[in-house]
């Protein structure tokens, strides 16, 4: 059984609440439980300088956490003078997920930079990440479309979402909150996109080695899972 | 007349909401019209190095800013390696506005770690900081009450309130917005008790030197607008 | 009675050495009775980035204090890596106050970099350093003017000058000796122009609030001392 | 074709050399092909904080690249003043690899700190360094064995090894090279045990996004390379 | 000719003035003409870790240049986060050119932190800061024999001085100052013992290499004038 | 007697291994007995600030040593975030050396970048950095005048080589391994040209100072070895 009462294949209630932010032209504050993302889209007229002049744009993606967004207080990666290796790997995840379905080209010579701070943590910050950038990023474009700075049809190809499974009381689960994720097993992140292709597959053995058939049974879990994330993205920017 | 319409002695809509994370001992989200800063209070079983076996205890603050809570995206600390100048002026003010109404021996070798960190920007964030850190505060050292730690009544002495006020447009006025806050010829910071008492005034001429006549309508508007912060929290906590 | 055997109202021996340094545009030793600080105005022909092309100066300043400036030795912020909260937001005071005097846009696109290096600390360094580093930019731009790339009368708009005040021992007193400043009650900087503008208040309790009489004495006592503060600057420079 | 003229399931010629450092308790310098990484295993008495009186013990590990190990000379991230993102997410995954084959309890409070510095890299470094990294961890435990301090059998589970496949010119293939790697549209890493488990699968769409069966096609040419290797493992130190 | 007007073997005006700052124990102004370093010796009661518990006591030494001390402004080293290369390797030689002279048993578990802040520079400034830090230590342990903490004689086993040497304009030369620095062909450094033992030796030719006959009448230029700095120091203390 | 039984002027076995690197312009394993370097010479067409549009060219060099190239490992620079003194110390001294054979104006406007990397120390590895690295950028000059860029008896000068000398037990001894280091009464380091000219001389007293005749018979040590270390390289570049 799941601390949560959850069945192996039931995420958790996810929610996507647009234009969070006043300021961004796009934002979204992300919920998969009890874990809370806020994303932001910045368009930035600015682009990193190795693609100055190639006529294409760029989008990137930084990460944080609030102190107090988890169980005990972690140390302001601010105050420590630099961001840790987990927050770097999530953000360079991040940003390849996103790309993935950016038409670099038809964004033209500008970047776009996702914000994403977690507000709240109870596992899965990264998978919540990605799928909430995903409409922050969508309605940044929506406000260049305004502007006929871009079609966003040429732009965003395709949806993206991520989820978490694991093996967890040797059991496959979905969707895995900080209860979970501190004795899973086997704990493995997807990145998929609306059409289902494979974006990112990112599964680490926390104790005993896993084996091809429970990966594919994690597999399994994620496809169906971010097949039901991106009907909600639909339903959110319809 | 002011951008917003208020009049000069208006301060924005305030709203407390408490208990706003899971995991904090004490929180809150403090709003000042489109000025949001989510609070926390930490309750920490060490204390800086200096006060070890003193039998005393300490608060602290920490201050950060989203990088998208502001009209133009800013660069994220974290990612620049160090907290700017303003960040720490800020978190300074914040701790020692606290500290003033709190009695450290009653409170016994703990400390308590303050963050405030910003959601949205729109001015007189560190008078929002510092006037819902004292809601977090309390419900911290509630916390600490119901588990025999402490008597919220011996630790916390006053309650503690703090409101910009400004020369706009040659009007002295009330909790400035980024607006008026850009343009202000003078502007000054005011930390108050509950009983009226004066903990911090920080006031800059940004244009032409002021004179101490205007310097005590502004002293005066902070006067009458601390006392409504201070019924709020009341109001708040009851 | 104060440990000096110092009035209420009675300042340290306050002196400026100009033209301390051999190299610098503009130079002052300035001793306001133990404290001692060196500050040196350097004539730079860039600007910062944000002002390019307006034609506009800038005046800004740094601050430091050597590591056997004060009773016990302090950690050297260069070999610590970075400068602390207290050093940031003194040397963004110094600079806010001298530039409330400086007609950036006749000064024309150049800076000045004022360093204030505390030699010897007896409290006060903040106020000595201001009041110092008028003497010094006076000095460099006099040192422009004779080269004929400006006129001081058009640029320096009036005199600065800065003190604090504080209540020790119950009794308001002006410029607080380390003695006095390390047990005052209430601790006050004021930065005050030739003509009576005020341009900086910043007042903290350290201990119990303070009221808005005590404040509008320690205000008075300001008002003399930067006036006495002004006529010696001007004896200075005749 | 692939540019070497290997096969598609064909790995470069692997080599491990023993004992390569003087001073290292175990070292291996190992080559898949033209890259080249020496691996250093250094025990230390001393364990991470959150391990002290455990009992239990640590396995790290460090990566890093010689400046010119690359066809492009690199900035030396020791100048730079940090560990950038990619050096960070590879050395963690090292660490967790070989983690994942000892028994912490049994090597009882020491760490065990790998050092892989890529002396020459031609794609696969991270695959190279997890590989000869397992040589040099087992030298170091026969080093203690000889000492009575363990029993290599006990701490050292099972042999890990890890391999690079990808999707290049259309073709599932092995072990890719630099050539083979900027081009390729999907590119995996996995860490599998001597006894066929796995312990770590990240995979990547750097262009388009990849299916499940092309997926599967690359986990298997995985667990055939990476058995190999193992079998070269168990040669070399027989 | 000198630009100075000075004979070959002619170093510049020398003095010290002794107890400069209020607060350390021992201190001292060093001028070699337009070079003026300002040295403070600080008795601390802790030791470097790796003495702990060996009965003997440390000596070290920092070095920094304010930033108008030079004929540009240099930027501020606690400004940009870290020591350049030549501070260290300055501050490095101080400290081994004063342990050179102590006996760090009989100087018992306490460190000696020698400070030495370059005010005005004319070239020399690590001579002169060696050879001001004599006296600043002397000042220091006698300090210290004052409140029986140790005999000077046990401890401070004979004078140290430093001067430099170069070939300029193709002659020998002795105490170079900035002008004939910035342009000699060869510049030689040399510290030498009260009783002419040689303690450190750093030569470098900056265009054309030296022949050994060159260097030894540098050498024997170094000898003459130490032995005249020992001597004055012996006035000094006297 | 000497511990490794070396006669008191006997140098251990160099040897240099050209092209050891697949990428770099010039590269060379050089070998003193067990101090292994790996030097790299890297053509980059960017040079320094203060050499734009001056048409002359500029030489630096980096150095760095594995963590486990010694006998206890050390800490990674990279990881501690910056370099120490006395890497910085002896990446200057290289650079230095080097470039009092280079003809920066026959190189003309670019840089070549010298990485010594050390794999294995045993003593004397700023020295066989120097000595090895005359060869990587001979090789590097070489791969220019190749593609008719420069022409290598233009640009490099003359020979360069360095060696240690000590006195160990009493006895001037030549090329001190790590045991002769740790207890040598007295170190020096000695950088001569082909023709016999001195380029740098850094001599320190660990213990005792030492007098004009002991360093003398140094001296003497190291021009016999530097002339033996040039007539290897012009045997390895023959």
């Amino acid at each position: 059984m799941r601390p949560s009462g959850r069945k192996t294949d039931q995420m958790r209630k996810v929610s996507f609440e647009r234009n969070f932010s006043k300021h961004a032209e796009g934002s979204c504050l992300v919920k998969f439980g009890d874990t809370h993302v806020l994303v932001t889209a910045s368009l930035e007229e600015k682009t990193p300088p190795w693609l100055r002049n190639s006529g294409k744009g760029w989008v990137t993606a930084e990460y944080g956490m609030l102190p107090r967004s988890t169980h005990e207080r972690m140390r302001r990666e601010a105050a420590s003078g630099k961001q840790g290796g987990r927050t770097q790997e999530i953000q360079r995840l991040i940003g390849r997920s996103l790309r993935a379905v950016v038409d670099l080209q038809a964004l033209g010579e500008r970047q776009i930079s996702i914000d994403c701070d977690v507000i709240q943590a109870d596992g899965g910050t990264r998978t919540a990440s990605i799928t909430g950038a995903w409409i922050a990023l969508h309605d940044c474009l929506k406000w260049m479309e305004t502007r006929n700075m871009i079609k966003v049809e040429k732009v965003l190809k395709d949806h993206i979402a991520a989820i978490s499974c694991g093996i967890f009381a040797s059991q496959p689960v979905i969707d895995l909150d900080y209860l979970e994720d501190s004795s899973a097993e086997t704990d493995a992140n997807f990145v998929i996109t609306g059409s289902g292709g494979i974006v990112e597959i990112q599964g680490t053995a926390e104790g005993a080695p896993f084996s091809e058939d429970e990966f594919l049974t994690l597999l399994g879990l994620a496809k169906t899972g971010c097949a039901e994330l991106v009907e909600l993205q639909k339903q959110t920017i319809a």
